[in-house]
């Protein structure tokens, strides 16, 4: 799992969208990205289908359009309905100690999923990817080892689990340390791809290391059930959801075309959108840039400093004219943080009529959203600090998961 | 390791050599390649080196030439005699049940300097890479599954051991069961290598599975005694030694390209030529061809009747123009088998001389060299039916080696 693009710029107009696995930049559009990658967008009905079969109202993510795309999910649920259990796997690559608030999307989402539909779930982090993929370092300085990679996954790890992952239900893994139960699928998956193939997915050059081409097998592995003889008690075919950031899906894309091959059922995915920089909509943030986003880390005060200073604003230049024109809270940073964090849908809409109306100022909404974030993180700093490597080793021991 | 290419033709004269680890073909001209590789001639002094090391005389295979080209091998004895151990790493593609004579001389040898010296050996099945670089077979018949070459590995590992390998001192390893060992190693090679460097090494192509593109790494990862943290006891640098076929070269060309990088010693190499068909010399044999080759599950039956029938000769075509002119003993496939397997330099000598010379017909030498492979092939019969699974189960037990 790449999503950590050090080469995301703000956007401009003209800019043309990129987005893959390592890089992310321009103006995204994703009606157009559902269109150029062939996904499904989630219909109301589809949310009908997840009410009906959890019991409760969908996730924030899931009626506010964050997770906005899919694979096969409404036959997945079928099945499910049915009585086929599945397992979820998402992922991470491990190539910072800073974990940002956009990190957390997939996996506050995943936690929830594991939840309602009381599934396993496996979490995989691509400390072989990061690696691999990581950038030569300017003049002198010696390229980071495998053990940075190894020691950040642990670091990672802790947040993850931070976020509320069953610990009988859910086994989370590096590659460097699993790659013996996931070889026979990676091998299988690579004897079925060609270069050319990789090279059209992922835009491979024929200057990357060998060790580049052969990755994206390591991801898709996980997809497999076979993948966890023993985590998924040597169920031969489970069915696999994979929620992840649509940059992620051309791992999947080319999973899915391997697993017939394979004879494996393909995994079913839902995609969300991305978190916004603080500099505004449609960007990834980075862990390299301090002032980019909110970290996990960072003091309610640190919070406070940045939201203010550095979130985007749909306010406008001088209290009268705000109050005349409104905001434009389509590109509002704090607006668009708040449809993440604010759970609370009858406040949020008051928030958007009064941003847009002129009547809430720009300080104002930032206030809010400082009041959402600052016990939000300081939670999570509450919960990761229960993490101990006793709970760790427990999340990384390889045994069966309850289900 | 290939070592076992299904694309060996007979030679002609025009044909100009072709030798890679999949494909050897053509009339080879091992001082032209000694010169195109960059390796070194093994020299009358390293012979005596040797001697007075081991105390006892060079390996028929080294006095004969057979291992005639090497790498740093001095600079490794040089350090032995200082007190430096160091460990033997050969291996095999198991890519047939069905072994023959030629698959046992790096075997032979390897076991010899085991012995000599009292090293540790490491014995690599590379399952995986028979797996990604079978060919499509033809037609509506389906690729053999993977579990095909593990259970291939096995079968070979018997051959192996009956060799004669020292239970205490050699650790064989398939690299589907191992691969969490070497995987760290794996990753560091790869990364230090481009696809422009591999394509130059190997030949790869674009359509080649992206699985191709990485194996080297895999082959090259053993060359490391770090892979090995619990079999050499977690030595960070303990200098190796590969015997192998000189069409293994490439992988360790590679390997001892990057081992400064990842501040490891460069393996040592000692080269073997290649055992010839029974249609003649300058060729590999093939297990996909029965007459091609003497196989170690031949009945003493059999054994006579190919090497009556196959065996190329460098006879006369009647016996008065043979005793007139006498064989051309260098085509002479029989004559070569003896150089690998009578160990009397002075009965050879003899043989050499009667042969050459016409006294000797082609008939006659065919009947000494079945009288030596006759017993040789019913003896390593007998010993491969001692390596019971429990026998095998300790080989491959990741265990500390004695040293």
């Amino acid at each position: 799992m790449g999503g950590d693009s050090t080469e995301t710029h703000p956007p401009t107009p003209q800019q043309e969208a990129v987005v893959t696995p390592w890089t992310v930049s321009g103006v995204i559009d994703y009606d157009k990205l559902i269109k150029q990658f062939g996904s499904t967008p989630i219909s109301e009905q589809l949310l009908q289908k997840f009410q009906a079969l959890t019991g409760e109202r969908p996730h924030v993510f899931l009626r506010r359009g964050i997770f906005f795309s899919h694979r096969d999910l409404n036959e997945l649920l079928t099945r499910y309905e049915q009585g086929d259990k599945f397992f979820l796997y998402t992922g991470r690559g491990p190539s910072s100690t800073a974990l940002h608030l956009g990190h957390l999307v997939p996996f506050i989402f995943t936690a929830y999923l594991q939840r309602v539909f009381n599934v396993p779930c496996v979490i995989q982090l691509t400390d072989d990817e990061k690696f691999l993929f990581a950038k030569q370092p300017k003049g002198s300085e010696a390229p980071k080892p495998l053990e940075h990679f190894q020691q950040l996954a642990r670091e990672n790890a802790k947040d993850i689990i931070a976020v509320g992952f069953d610990p009988e239900k859910t086994f989370l893994f590096t590659d460097t340390d699993y790659i013996g139960y996931l070889y026979s699928n990676v091998l299988k998956i690579q004897r079925a791809t060609t270069y050319n193939q990789a090279k059209g997915i992922f835009g491979f050059t024929d200057s990357d290391n060998i060790g580049k081409h052969g990755f994206p097998a390591v991801q898709a592995a996980p997809s497999f059930s076979t993948s966890f003889p023993i985590v998924l008690k040597g169920e031969p075919n489970m069915r696999c959801l994979i929620p992840c950031a649509i940059d992620q899906d051309p791992y999947f894309r080319m999973t899915r075309d391997v697993a017939p091959r394979l004879t494996y059922s393909k995994p079913s995915l839902i995609h969300s959108k991305f978190f916004p920089a603080l500099q505004g909509e449609n960007s990834k943030m980075s862990s390299s840039i301090a002032e980019s986003a909110i970290f996990l880390d960072d003091t309610p005060k640190k919070i406070k400093t940045k939201i203010n200073k550095y979130a985007f604003s749909g306010g406008r230049q001088t209290i009268e004219e705000h109050r005349r024109l409104g905001a434009n809270v389509d590109v509002d940073v704090s607006y668009r943080y708040l449809t993440f964090f604010l759970e609370d849908d009858e406040r949020l809409e008051q928030i958007r009529q009064q941003y847009a109306s002129g009547q809430m100022l720009s300080g104002e909404i930032k206030k809010e959203l400082i009041q959402i974030l600052q016990p939000l993180v300081e939670e999570h700093q509450r919960k990761r600090q229960l993490v101990t490597d006793e709970v760790l080793d427990k999340f990384f021991e390889i045994r069966p998961l309850k289900f």
